[in-house]
Formats: structure tokens, C-alpha cells, sequence
């Protein structure tokens, strides 16, 4: 954590109470790219902050709503991101646990830390504003914080996304969705705790629990995958079988042991990770989206005891390919969100420990591309074609 | 605990090391009644014991099979039953832990207590004698230890059936299958812990580990549902919600504090269980093995934290209908054989603490019939009819 990638940082004395015009990258229509507008941020609702962002970058998931991939999601004009990391401008009324300048890390399951299911200390779902990929405007009164003059001229809203949307110089969240971290904390490395290593790194802590010595298969190596195999190697895991289609894919960096190229590997690959590993490995990782994939992730696992974690979205209709007497051989599946984190309430405290050395997260390893966020059309391409792990755009 | 059934006891000092000739009920084909015939059993084997059955009870399972419902499962002729309770007669060479006159119970889900499995403190399936439908002879030489003579007037093996056997009058079990029990407990009521009692009360205490003041729904109020709802009452469970077609199966019994008929209930039971409970329960059970209901099951659970347990024998060869994002919701699903106990370890303290009245297990609530061995057909028709929960058989 040796670089401090925060640049200039937000004054929000002169700004504060009034609208913002600033750049934004706004998806006007499925499948189209990207268009970087002037559009206006109005100023944070009650229990609401307004933040600079310095860094963002692209998840698979900013990709598939750009397709338009689910239809009913489909809610243009948008803007879209919710990996990134600021500065807070200003907050709204009645915020307590923010106040200017502080530097914070949006989150898109948020965590209010009052309702039933925050409470309840059993999930880091919250009753109002846990993920929810059909919302599109502010929880406090269904509106939206940004407008941009189309091409009639007329002035119309421009829709949220997942609670953060981070393509744009400033915007609005609840602060649910706001984590304060450590200010001397790198922002360009943090934006990336938004999402894809808090989901992989905390689906290995929270939700498997991966004890020392187990054995780890983890199907699809993107960044949540790898997320996955670097949370297990900090964990000690003895073995961390990477399976993937494309060889090339970074195979040996974040504590993958093995590599099954899926299409090479001549027999199921199940039946190969139960050759490695007497049995099958203690916990296997879903993180493609794909129904078969997630099959044979469930029966890589020994039976009796294995685990079976879905971080993946999958966008088909098609049923888990599972059968209930399947569940018999005492091998278990189950979802993760936000890798089981409470955002607010744990993340501060990994960003501590990642600041005083006691833990060594590699966050380097995942940013494979920097780019000024005006390329950010070139930094879906390369998302797109696997030629990218992570690419930080910087403001 | 009051009553004492134990009857007369065996004196194995005349038959030890010999062949026995007794009374045994054969299936022959799949879908005829039960024949009582004179088999031979021939003395216990390495790791073998035989005991004479004083007791037996009919679980559906039996009747599954009987009735051949599963084509790749056919073996005849075959003694079936895994409900019983007897005397140890005589111990086979190495045996150490169970002597002549012992008193036990037989498990179809055997425990070796030695192998990776068994040492590994995550699992009851034990790697040599777990529950196995497939498999219709002793482990120790694949061969059987019954034999009849069949119409031609030849002599031809008799296949065992899930470790056990017990509709006879003296089986052959492994010494990983026989649970030593306290010599003082009665006998007609121990035999439930073969199978229905341990599986319903084990689910509710093992594999969901119900917590005092929780709400619970339990689909299919035969013998397994009625004993994961006396489970729950033991463990304090505020609400527990019975479901069944049958709206006068037993429902005031047992725990039981609602009941839902799933026909006249005028809408998906899963919205019924919502409504009733503030947004669902935190446990629920499946103990119908049909699909439709599975679904049900794991629906009416609170979202963020609720955990489905599977306990019904699914036949049908369709996949799970859960779709794998529906797992984002923070619902689970778990399988569970026998309770989760591991047999040899975990019952013998059961019993003492029913002996002992630590524990108020009702097992006289599950007793609604008894009768003679030679009554047995009788026995599976009001079984069939869902006329019994249990029916006890003496011999």
C-alpha cells in the first residue's frame, strides 16, 4: 500500500446546497457506447451525500446492463459504475456518520445498520438498500439526483444504478451506501473493495469460512474468481485450482495452485479436481454465470462436507441443474452477495489492516489497466475481450 | 419412559457359531405382499453381529421398495425393514464394542468411527457403511447372511436391505450399523430411533440447529415431519407451521401450533406462511419428496437467513426447480441423512436422557398401531393409506 493515487481532493464549501454540471459517461440505450455528457447532479436528499469520485472502475456487471442483457432491467437514460472511490462534497440532512471530505468507497448493497435484517446480525442483506439491480432512483423519495438536456433539448432525469453509479464526476448516495475509510488510504486501489475483491475475498472468508490446509476450486478467473483464490491464500489454503477457458487468464498470480483449462481437460472437470484432490475439494466457487459450470463446481466438492459458493450472474432462466438427492451426499451450495460483507460496519476495518501491514491484500494484482476516464469506452473493450482484469479510470 | 416392552430375552450360548433357522417376512417381487417364510441366517461374519429383533416398525421407505418404485433398485427376494430393536445373540471375530445379550438398535446409516469420513468431525456419512440403496449384501464378503428355499425346493441367498433387514426374526448387522443402548429402555419404543424419529428430530437440532423462539414449517406431517416439529418444541421454537393435503393427520400433536392445508389454502402456501409469520420462517422442511413442494418449502422462509432442510425421498428424476440467483436472497437449502447423527456416537446419549428425564422425547405420539410380526401386510396397508404413523410389530 506503499502509493497514494488520491490526487486533488473535493472542496465542497462553494458548491455545497447547489446543483453540480460535471462529466458523466451516460448510456443513453442498450448496446450502445458510452456518451460522455454535461449532466447536472443535484445536491444530496435527506440522508443522502454527494461525492467528488477520483477513481472508478468496470465490473462484467456495468457490462451486461450496458448490453441490456436482461430486458426488464433496461432503464435509459442511465449512469451506470459501481466500483470507484472520492471524496464526500457534501452531505444532506440528518447525516451523521459523514461529513465533507471524507473519503469514501460506494457500496451497492448498502447497509443501513437499524432495519430487521441488519439487525438480525444473520445477513448482510438490508431491508432497504441491499442490491437490487431493478432500481433506478433514490430510495428517500423515488427521484433521481442527475439530469441531462437531450438531443430535443429538453431536460430529463437520468436514472441510478445499483445504488452508486460511478460513471460520472460526482454523484449521489445514501449513506447506507457510503464507507468511510482511512483518508491516507490509496483511492485508486480502493475503488476496487466497491465490488470484486470484497465479493471474492469475502465469499472465502464469510461465506466458506476456508480454514487452513483445505482445498479450493475456483470456476472462472475473472476478478472475482481470482478475488476468491486471493482470499484462500491468505486464509492458507493448501491447494487453489483455478479453471478456466482461456489459459492465459493470469493463472498464476493471487494464490492459484493448479490450472484446469476446461475445454483441454479431456474428461468432466469434476472428475479431474476429484483425481487431484482424493475426493474433491473442500469448497468450490462459482463465478461464471453458467448452469453447467455450476454443476460441475457442486460435484468437484468432496462429498460429506463440501461447499459450494454461486458468485456468479446467471442471466439464463433455466433451473440450478441440480437434483434434490444430490443434496444426499452431504455436499452444500449457496449464494453470496457482496461477498457476505457488511460493508459499512467491516470494510473500514480491512482497510486499516491493509494500511498497518497485517494484512497483505494484493490489490495490485487486479489492476491490469490505468486510463483518464475519457477512454472508458476503450476499458469496456478490453473488459469485453478478457484482456482486462481490472482498469482503474482516474477523473 | 414408564413401560418396559422388552419382552423375553435371547440366550445365544446354544445357537452361537451356528446357522439359525427363523421367521422372516420376503419380499420376492416388487409389488407383492410380504411372504412369511423360514430362512436360514448364518452366524456373524468379521465386524458382524446377529440379533434377535424384538421389535420392528414400517417406515415409507419400505414401502418404496416393496412396491419396486425404483427400477435400478430391485433386488429379490429381500428381507426389507430398518426399523427395529433387539438383542445382540453373538458377535462375529474382532468384534469389541458389542457382547452377547447387549441391547440395540439398528441404523441404516452405519458408523465406523475409523475412516476419513468418520474422523473428520463434518459429516455422518460414513465412508464404508453410510446409507446406500444400491447395496444388498455385508461389506465384509458381498455375500449375504440369509438364505430360503425357494418354490423349486433350491436354497438361494436372501439380500439384505439398507445395512439392516429387520423383518425377521434375527438379522446380521455390521457392528458399524448396531447402536448399544441402555439395557433398561424400551425396547418398542427404541426401534423409531432406527429411522424416523432420529431423522425428523436430528434435522431440526442438527442440520438446522433450531434456535429457542424461532418459527419453523414443516411440508408432509407423516412420522419424519411430526418428529422435526417435536424437535422444534424441544428446542423452544415459537411457531411451528404444519403443512399437509391431509387436514386430519395428526396435526394437534406434537408441537404442532398452526396447520396449513395446502388444497383449501386459496394460494401459494409459501405466501400464506409470509403472511402469517412477518415475512416468513426461519426454518422450514421438506418431507413429502415432491418437487412442487420443495419449492414451496424453501420459499416461505425469511429471506436474508431462512435454510431449508431436505428430508424427502425425491423419486422424481427432475432437477431442483430453485433457480440460482433465487440463492441471492440469502435463503438456503441443505440436505439431511439421519438427523445428522452420527448413530453410534450421538444416540446412546439420547436415550440415556430419556431414561434419565432430561428429555421428554414423545415417542408415544408416533406409536398409533401395533400388532403381530405375522400382521406385517396389514401394517404397510395402513401405512399406505396414511392411516398409521408408526405401527410396531413384536415379534
Amino acid at each position: 500500500m506503499a502509493s497514494n493515487g488520491n490526487g486533488s481532493l473535493a472542496n465542497g464549501a462553494s458548491t455545497r446546497g447547489k446543483p453540480i454540471k460535471c462529466k458523466a459517461a451516460v448510456a443513453w440505450g442498450p448496446g450502445e457506447p458510452l456518451a460522455m455528457e454535461e449532466v447536472e447532479v443535484a445536491p444530496p436528499g435527506r440522508l443522502e451525500v454527494r461525492v467528488k469520485l477520483l477513481f472508478t472502475s468496470i465490473c462484467h456487471t456495468d457490462l451486461s446492463f450496458l448490453k441490456g442483457e436482461n430486458e426488464l432491467q433496461r432503464k435509459f437514460p442511465r449512469i451506470l459504475g459501481h466500483e470507484a472511490a472520492g471524496v464526500v462534497e457534501s452531505v444532506g440532512e440528518g447525516v451523521e456518520d459523514l461529513a465533507a471530505g471524507d473519503h469514501v468507497v460506494p457500496i451497492f448493497n448498502g447497509e443501513c445498520g437499524a432495519c430487521a435484517y441488519c439487525e438480525s446480525g444473520k445477513t448482510n442483506l438490508c431491508g432497504t438498500y441491499r442490491v437490487d439491480p431493478f432500481k433506478s432512483t433514490m430510495a428517500s423519495d423515488g427521484g433521481t439526483r442527475f439530469s441531462v438536456v437531450d438531443g430535443s433539448g429538453e431536460r430529463r432525469p437520468v436514472y441510478h444504478f445499483l445504488n452508486t453509479s460511478t460513471f460520472a464526476e460526482y454523484t449521489v448516495l445514501d449513506t447506507a451506501c457510503a464507507v468511510k475509510v482511512h483518508p491516507k488510504a490509496p483511492l485508486d486501489k480502493m475503488c476496487l473493495l466497491s465490488c470484486g475483491i470484497s465479493t471474492g475475498v469475502g465469499a472465502a472468508w464469510n461465506t466458506a469460512n476456508i480454514s487452513t490446509g483445505s482445498t479450493v476450486a475456483v470456476f472462472g478467473l475473472g476478478a472475482v474468481g481470482l478475488a476468491v483464490a486471493e482470499g484462500a491464500r491468505l486464509r492458507g489454503a493448501a491447494r487453489i485450482i483455478g479453471v478456466d477457458i482461456n489459459s492465459e487468464k493470469f493463472t498464476k498470480e493471487m494464490g492459484v495452485t493448479d490450472f484446469i483449462d476446461s475445454k483441454a481437460c479431456g474428461k468432466p472437470v469434476h472428475e479431474a479436481i476429484r483425481e487431484m484432490t482424493d475426493g474433491g475439494v473442500d469448497y468450490s466457487f462459482e463465478c461464471t454465470g453458467i448452469n453447467d459450470v455450476l454443476r460441475e463446481a457442486f460435484l468437484s466438492t468432496h462429498d460429506g462436507w463440501g461447499l459450494t459458493v454461486v458468485l456468479g450472474i446467471h442471466a439464463t432462466p433455466k433451473m440450478m441443474p441440480l437434483h434434490p438427492m444430490e443434496l444426499f451426499d452431504g455436499r452444500r451450495i449457496t449464494g453470496c452477495v457482496f461477498g457476505d460483507f457488511k460493508g459499512k460496519s467491516q470494510l473500514p476495518d480491512i482497510v486499516d489492516k491493509c494500511m498497518n501491514g497485517e494484512l497483505n491484500l494484493n490489490f495490485d494484482g487486479f489492476i491490469t489497466h490505468k486510463m483518464p476516464f475519457s477512454d472508458i469506452n476503450k476499458a469496456f473493450q478490453l473488459l469485453e475481450e478478457g484482456k482486462s482484469l481490472r482498469c482503474v479510470l482516474h477523473f
